[in-house]
């Protein structure tokens, strides 16, 4: 159930895809007491989630025929990869049905939808939750307790798909932040995939040009800082490569930061400017953290949630009307 | 108790500095049966660690009269700013005393050494253990359980405190890694220093230049990433700034490493290279932690020591003779 004011619908979910954020977001719905179904291109995925309880159709055709019968909201869960493949079945089994997704990138998603199943009623969805590992069985009702979901809030969007895609992310334990799609890419490539990149650069640096003495020694801020790159890299790969535009300025900043500390430390043998910003963002993340939560009336328009996101705030549901 | 071949040894150890490492230790150090004693420049820690059972000289000047008259092994286990000031002290009560260091950077530990206590019997040590925390109520008798401790093994250091810094090693549960200086802070430039500095561009590229949504929106890998930026920013540039050497070959391989996958992303749209050699590399991490155990005769001449630890190999004991 959700955190704030839970939303009370029957709406069935048809997820596309069963792995890490799929797997978790099928289990939570059913707890929280929806009628899910799913499909998965994994013979040994399905076979798992049957074998746990799970009600996985044949195939995709076969879930998105039930979703169009059904009326139900359909999650693509795949890797950005294999979306347009999906959204051609989308268009030609269930071509107007309620559309979210949970692949990460908006601006790239929202492309790809005008262009395969360009009558799909469609809103973005982008859970922040997850871990490095990967598959159904790494997967847990709980992963969303608490976690932000973004739900794209751009004008035009259609507002009762809008609301399918809150509802299921409170019913999932998430609370909503509304944003518009080039804002959530901008925002996820500082905080999500330029972490990924550097990642791949320190361990680089650190374990392979390092030699070994630096293998053997190299423990916690290490570890911490590239416990990301346990990621399966064609993962990795869909959601970088796919955000350029997004990534792109974020790099940027960081080579422009980090030419800066390196100009500093040769010429001065000084770094304040470096780690003390880099305190001080770190404490600002930490208040962040206890974001302002806000419930809204049901019929708000998309303009005044992105607003309330910019300010901060996250929402926890609908306001009693 | 180590963890090879335990060694049995009554020598007392003087530990200079109560923080998160040199509290640990002195836990480890009592609660392996030695005799300990310890100063600290902070009337409240001296305070806590009383309370706490542990014996706190009045200053640091007693704590080294008392190491003169026992013999004891001096551990200096304060920032490398405060380091100098300290060895003046070394100097004028006990000039001779066996010494030795949890600071971190081994280079500018040797020089300081020469520079204000050159007659002490000197042999650098680091142990690889540490939290973002600090502070004497931080620490614990475990945290060095397991953990890789690097013993300064250049040619022409006392063999018999080579031997009393490695059996403290053992005696607080670590694993001891023979290196020369340089090959030393080249290392933890790359494992230790620079995750620091990328810890806190990352987190002012994301948290600070990233704007109120990215803030919202950061979690998992942001988190893991910055997280050693919860560190007291001075203790932090106390060690990247006092490995400068180290550390400059260490971040122009990260520059260029970022700079060329800035200039694939944006050229040909790919990350693979760099995606795909950071996953290689944390595997061989992983690898690495099953470093080959092995003990050593008590008299093993340094460089022998110093080869083993470049085939990865870490001590665990004396070979029973």
């Amino acid at each position: 159930m959700g955190l704030g004011c839970p939303a009370v619908t029957t709406r069935p979910i048809c997820v596309i895809g069963l792995g890490l954020i799929g797997g978790s977001l099928a289990r939570a719905a059913v707890t929280a007491g929806r009628t899910v179904w799913a499909s998965t291109a994994s013979e040994t995925t399905a076979a798992a989630a049957r074998a746990d309880g799970y009600d996985v159709a044949a195939s995709t055709e076969q879930a998105l025929e039930r979703a169009k019968a059904e009326d139900a909201l359909v999650v693509l869960a795949v890797p950005l990869t294999a979306v347009p493949d999906v959204l051609r079945q989308v268009r030609a089994v269930a071509p107007e049905c309620r559309l979210t997704d949970v692949v990460s990138v908006q601006a790239a998603m929202r492309d790809a939808v005008r262009a395969h199943a360009p009558e799909a009623r469609y809103v973005g969805g982008h859970p922040m939750a997850g871990t490095e590992e990967s598959g159904w069985a790494a997967g847990s009702a709980g992963l969303f307790q608490g976690a932000n979901w973004v739900v794209a809030a751009d004008d035009g969007l259609d507002p009762e798909v809008w609301a399918d895609v809150a509802e299921l992310a409170w019913d999932c334990g998430g609370r909503v932040v509304p944003a518009g799609a080039e804002d959530h890419d901008a925002a996820v490539a500082r905080i999500s995939h330029l972490p990924h990149l550097l990642a791949a650069v320190l361990a680089t640096v650190a374990a392979e040009d390092g030699g070994e003495l630096a293998l053997t020694l190299a423990a916690g801020s290490f570890a911490d800082a590239t416990r990301v790159m346990d990621t399966r890299p064609e993962l990795v790969l869909a959601m970088c490569e796919g955000n350029r535009s997004g990534l792109l300025p974020a790099v940027d900043d960081a080579l422009g930061r980090l030419g800066a500390a390196r100009g500093s430390l040769a010429s001065t043998g000084g770094l304040a400017a470096t780690i003390n910003a880099g305190h001080r963002a770190r404490e600002l993340w930490h208040q962040a953290k206890s974001a302002p939560e806000t419930t809204v009336p049901r019929h708000t328009p998309l303009a005044d949630l992105r607003a309330l996101a910019h300010t901060g705030h996250v929402l926890t549901g609908w306001t009693p009307s």
